[in-house]
């Protein structure tokens, strides 16, 4: 992928709709905040706390679950894409 | 459980209604932050005070009271768990 | 009590109601934030500031007056009990 | 007085009513913002800017003019008093 | 003036009304934030940046041009004063 | 000018209307942040970034392009003029 | 161009409506935020964390996606820019 995410931010490929995804988890198309699943495909330099800048916990490969509010929707080499604060990542898929 | 929760958040397993629990705690279904009780299945790394990261005061296994107000609905492996912020924890059941 | 609440959080035991307290202090039931009379049951670690943890104020048995907006309801073991944060304590009565 | 007030917070006793004070002060019952004219009789330990604990400009006998919005009215030994954050004490009367 | 501002406040003794001041400036009656001139009676020991207590830009006997609102009106020794944060200050007429 | 502005403010003549003005620069009327071109008569000492006092970075004789909303209108020596803060302008034309 | 930006902000060529960019990316007319794609001609000296100045990520002649909302139109040499402040730049195409 040729776009590079600025600061904080991360861009995701969603997986949309309620179904049960391969890791077993079920996203309901009902709830308030509009969980999803998605894969990281680029990850910003990282966050700032105070005067430091900490690299994100994410990186590109990793499946999270994140929180649809908020998000910019892109369409990039012809795949709908996300670009999101890393604030709205809510959990990610450990690696075996 | 192959989930991390990211930042401050964490997982817990609800339990549901109005009912008195083990632990001796009644949480009325009509109270205006809709407290209840749970179990931490996965806490993130932790909150940041400043540029101090500082580990979350709960770990896997804790029984909890918390807010619902904020938190995010998904299934995993067959449960119904939520993911929220340890902000929205209020107190944990002290172990004996 | 075998609770603990986490962060600034503190547990108070209220009294309800008018009434002229054994403290001498006389809280109206019509006032805007509707100030009470309670007994700290137990207190958290302690509030932030920047990234120093600075220990509450108030401890077990302290009586204390407080705000009631922002705290949640329980009942532990029978009794009705507070969740609220310290923010939300207003004073403390003297121990002679 | 046998309460302690809290954080940043003091009791005032307060004078109601429009009338040329002692002090010379007139207090508009019109004023949008009601100030006030009271008689401080205990205050809190401090305000926090940053980690840094600052003692009140203010301290028991100080005669000062506040803001009443904000403040939580309470009757202790028979007298209305009202408990409020120092940042609504807007002056205080010079001691000569 | 036997009142000293508490924090960041001053006291001012403002000039009503839209007219071509000995200063030269006219602050329109109608102007969105009604600016006004005034001179400085007394000024708070200073504002907080941090941890840093940072002496006021003004002086008593400055002139001062300020937004009206905010401001808490009262009457000492007969004039009409305003309390104001020291925020509210746009400008100060330069002594020659 | 006998006014010196106060904080991060200063104070600016603006150029009123839509026309394509000597820099080459149109800023249309229509738009919703209303944007102007001024020039800087007055700046103030500085902005605070924690307990760091900044120079700002306009110094008087610059043109500068601003966002309207916020400031505040007076009448100087027969001009008018505003007062604004330093977080209100955009751009400054480079000096040849 | 003789325009500099103040603070972090960045002056942004803007390309205007949906169709497949020379990058490969589409971005819809409908999304909420309105993301569009531009070519940076100017940046500001960088972004303040606490006391530190941070260089922005950008410079000129980068093309970014960036969100319009919050950005304010003028017209530069018959060229319409944006100026809009860094944190509404999403991302950067990476320059190969």
């Amino acid at each position: 992928m040729n776009l590079k995410p600025l600061g904080d931010r991360v861009i995701v490929r969603p997986k949309e709709g309620e179904e049960t995804l391969p890791s077993g988890i079920v996203l309901p198309d009902t709830a308030k905040e509009k969980p999803q699943e998605g894969e990281v495909l680029a990850a910003g330099r990282g966050e700032w706390h105070d005067d430091e800048l900490v690299p994100l916990e994410v990186e590109p490969g990793d499946i999270v679950i994140f929180s649809k509010y908020g998000g910019t929707e892109i369409t990039v080499e012809g795949e709908d894409v996300l670009i999101l604060s890393a604030r709205d990542l809510l959990a990610v898929v450990d690696k075996k």
